[in-house]
């Protein structure tokens, strides 16, 4: 992200999530209100546990926008933890009260407990669990949610949905699944996929490695938490003959268009005009209640994995913050292609 | 690539492929015929066509190195062009004499010639196929053994495999699916898979996106020019429980370890201390001797695509320029990790 | 800064300025009675103006310290605006209700006014002064202040005092220079001084440009509000000789040491381990009673520039300011160096 | 340097000096001769050695221009050294033929040479000289020249000059301030100063630290090899009162004017369409025929300096340098601002 940067911050149970988004141009609209509704879509789902309902995320903007628009200076978007009285105690930063409450000492296999207590030399696993939980993709999910805003101005539209949950592959048959799984105290994961559509041609180059487009979005898609594969286009690429697979070019009424989209939008690590297709595989949530083998991280006694209040899934979760990886990813390309300081060059810039 | 940075630069058919590599310590060796190994490496496999044979590529090392060991400047490798004089009037930088000489102008579906040629507006076609051919990964490969080099001096060694190619499973059907797309001048994609050995805990983290191992794993992998998907671990993710997928912990002799390796090496961003495991997907090769419906870019004419001297299948290059991606990724890793300004403090950090 | 990041918000009259650090090592101890020690010498300093009153800065920990350590997650800091219920209609984010009040239209020359109207397209000007304005310097002591938290652990520290201010050189001067200047509703720049001491030799690099300690620090330091002219070292660098200049090298008891330190501490582009030594010049602030010829950014009519509640002179802050900033570069360097993700590492490493 | 990127490589005595530039767009013509009056301007000067005769740089192109253009790819360039033959079983990679010919083990202050073998772990200081060594500023003068003819197809034109020498500050006086030293043994340094003309208003931002153009500028020139002071506009801002020294802004025939440049074009960070200028102090040159006292890096035994073939004075070519150095700044600033992936598009952006 070299035009559209930012930083997020913020531990599951801690005070707020922040972002920082840096490089946005000047007198872009922020409807609030949207950015809302895309956190409430993070939160819904079916499989998810009770903390969806403490949650309620709304963000609140400190900085960066006056009257409705951007000023071109750093935007600041906080989601308040509303349940930080509950703790506050265990969550402080003060280093004059420190309690034991909440700590635990056993991996969660699956999960970053133990890489990430070598890693940062700690015992209690809190300070691992705390910002490797998917909480912090709450604050994701309002950047990305800005990054649409801005998309939308270019005519750009994105959206997401789940292919597959456990064996399930319709709605109906992913509840079931979910039913069957939650009451033998499992987890499961699933298959998301996200569109944009109406993208210029262009996006993206070949020129150099890190520069493709498909590359960057896979970078940003992995790293959702649980992501273990990312795809663009035709799943069958690897098992279909070149002249099966590849999307044929035609001219219409002087408009060129394909007929098919294996490539899923990309060729060439470049936008080509179709839809982008991304689809992102989704392991089972670690946060098990029937207990995996696992170890106490202190005494290396074998014990059972800790459980944390957690869902049976987030694969409807996992699609809208992929959704929202994605436009970040895009929105960063088109500032780099078109250039501009304000909504009104960047759109005359791509207008021309 | 923040501590281990390259650029890499090089037409198909122009002098040279170059890289400069900037962020090695000081006093690691180099060995140059292993350098010239990975690139055959890269140059064999079923199904390549005549190319391979003029090609014997051989590095040259320009600067950064001397009594074989860098210095920690810049490490500059060259790829000269055998075939250059051939080229020589249809590459020349000069703009006195140009020609028409292989120029063209259609669409290959599959490549990057129509979005090439609107984002970089061009019309001969040739300007767009020089710097998006997979030629290019050659001196990527070279630069991947020099991270491999690197890796080996922390016990990291890696390697690669093809898993599938079209419906062939094995060596044998391999060929025998390439023998016969090649009869039908068609062309065939398939899976690869490639391993990291012997890591340390803890690269990469969770702490934030864009420092995922997985991430910048899954980046490195789907820039490889025709590669549609990555994966990390078990294939089957998306349809397990998590108490079938996630990986137990056990202590044996004081040791933490796993009995499976379903998530492939890495927990939440990081490496687990076990084997790194990335499969990734190449699509069917896009010039293809059996003709697809394209357009002419200047007339918007339907005719049939460009057909350049090309392979049947190049999944086992495919395998071995992935291999070289995530060394890199890993080398990055590494000295990001451990620090160092020359070998013996590396080692000394990670010995630690 | 590539491993210790940070972006910044916030507008001068807004709800509150942000930082998020990413890249600090977990096990840091964060006094929070330091940063705001670091603020408070900010806010400090002959010449200020009544808002210093109203400021009283004080930093509240938002993420990524848990206890009075920091747990390898980014870290948060806020400094609220005290005042900001006075602004609230004036700064609010929301679009329904648009004031003008405080709007202004008259660049001020010396400041952004004039370019930021044009490059973010704004006519009323408080949208280019809410965040051009040094306001946002508060957030970034405070950044420096965790990063000389950091340094400290490695025996680094820092320091910064005036040399000049209009033409005076001692203290007392200073202030008859700034009492003149306010009685005639003008104002004062000068000159100031930054030193580090305690560095260990090697930070920084001459194989790339970009690599330079130096070239960091200078970066760093012009990009100070008001600063046009940062050295390092003797200023007569331009009229002494070689045999004058150069700082010869000796060794006392096994120890190498210099009798000079015209260089600044670096030679290079590296820390030679004398003390670093940076001065920089501030021009006179911008804003004055006595009004300079200017233009109504709407009408284009001459006029007189717009007065801002303002300081006479800033000097003292700016020192303070760019002591925070070399902070970062250093700890940036330092963390690059040594690599570690938690300080138990990066001391061991340190300390090999 | 976010989207005119680039990686320069090369030891003093090496084989060449080359350089990848990443992100030019496509369809901008490359005028060789240019680049090569270019690396005339550098080596000549008074006071320069022997070396300058041996030299005649001249860049080729290895890749990304074709007839003329560049094609959007990463463009190659190298500086052959014509003296390689004299160097070459000094300077070899090859592990096998090591020689202690040209090995040196005095540190000579002033140079890189004590913090370069601390960092790198190096006992032959050749190993630090290679490249510490002035030399690789030929080939930043050739990426500069791209730079520069980029800038030149939106009108904006840059140049250098010599303001002082020793005590010199007239073309006469500083031959005779050269002479001397020259006879002395001893060296000079002085100060530079580089314009660049008709600048659009707004490149750079005060939105944040690290995207002040003055920032930029300052990291660019202060890494020059000897440059230890940068400075924008009139150096006597620390002593001028507000009034003073602020550019006020006129209107003239519907154009916005000052009829001063105290700030050097440059106000809030940004470029505010006046003339930038920059000034920068070299300090005199540490390689000395005089010696200086110093240390055995192996024995730490007091001795005199090493002397390599060396100038008196490179004064002139460090304004060359800088000036090559603020066209990549700028070129980086156009391409961020106005986007484009090729000429014209860059263009159609810009005269919008």
């Amino acid at each position: 992200m070299e035009k559209f940067r930012f930083l997020t911050s913020g531990e599951s149970h801690g005070k707020c999530l922040t972002a920082i988004i840096e490089g946005l141009p000047a007198n872009l609209e922020i409807d609030i209100d949207f950015i809302n509704e895309e956190l409430k879509r993070r939160q819904c789902g079916y499989g998810r546990g009770g903390r969806m309902k403490i949650e309620s995320d709304t963000v609140e903007i400190m900085s960066g926008v006056r009257f409705g628009k951007t000023l071109g200076s750093p935007v600041t978007l906080v989601i308040k933890n509303n349940d930080f009285e509950n703790w506050q105690k265990v969550m402080i930063a003060d280093p004059k009260n420190i309690t034991s409450d909440k700590a635990f000492t056993t991996f969660r296999p699956g999960h970053a407990d133990y890489a990430g207590s070598v890693k940062y030399n700690q015992k209690d696993l809190r300070n691992i669990l705390e910002r490797s939980s998917a909480r912090k993709t709450a604050i994701e999910v309002a950047v990305g949610a800005v990054a649409k805003l801005f998309l939308k101005q270019f005519g750009i539209t994105g959206s997401s949905k789940v292919l597959q949950i456990g064996n399930g592959k319709t709605e109906e048959e992913f509840r079931a699944e979910i039913d069957k799984a939650k009451a033998a105290g499992d987890t499961l994961g699933g298959k998301i996929e996200v569109v944009y559509e109406n993208l210029p041609v262009g996006l993206g180059s070949f020129v150099h490695w890190d520069r493709t487009l498909d590359g960057k979005i896979a970078q940003a898609v992995m790293s959702v938490p649980a992501v273990k594969s990312v795809s663009i286009g035709n799943h069958h690429a690897y098992k279909m003959t070149g002249s099966e697979y590849h999307d044929e070019i035609f001219c219409e009424e002087g408009k060129i268009i394909r007929k098919t989209n294996n490539a899923g939008g990309i060729e060439g690590g470049m936008s080509n005009g179709e839809n982008i297709v991304v689809t992102a595989v989704m392991k089972p949530i670690p946060t098990l209640r029937k207990p995996l083998c696992s170890l106490d991280c202190v005494t290396l006694e074998q014990t059972e994995a800790h459980f944390e209040r957690s869902d049976t899934c987030a694969v409807e979760a996992c699609a809208v913050v992929a959704e929202a990886r994605v436009a970040c990813v895009l929105a960063d390309e088109i500032l780099l292609k078109y250039g501009g300081d304000c909504m009104e060059e960047c759109l005359k810039h791509f207008n021309n």
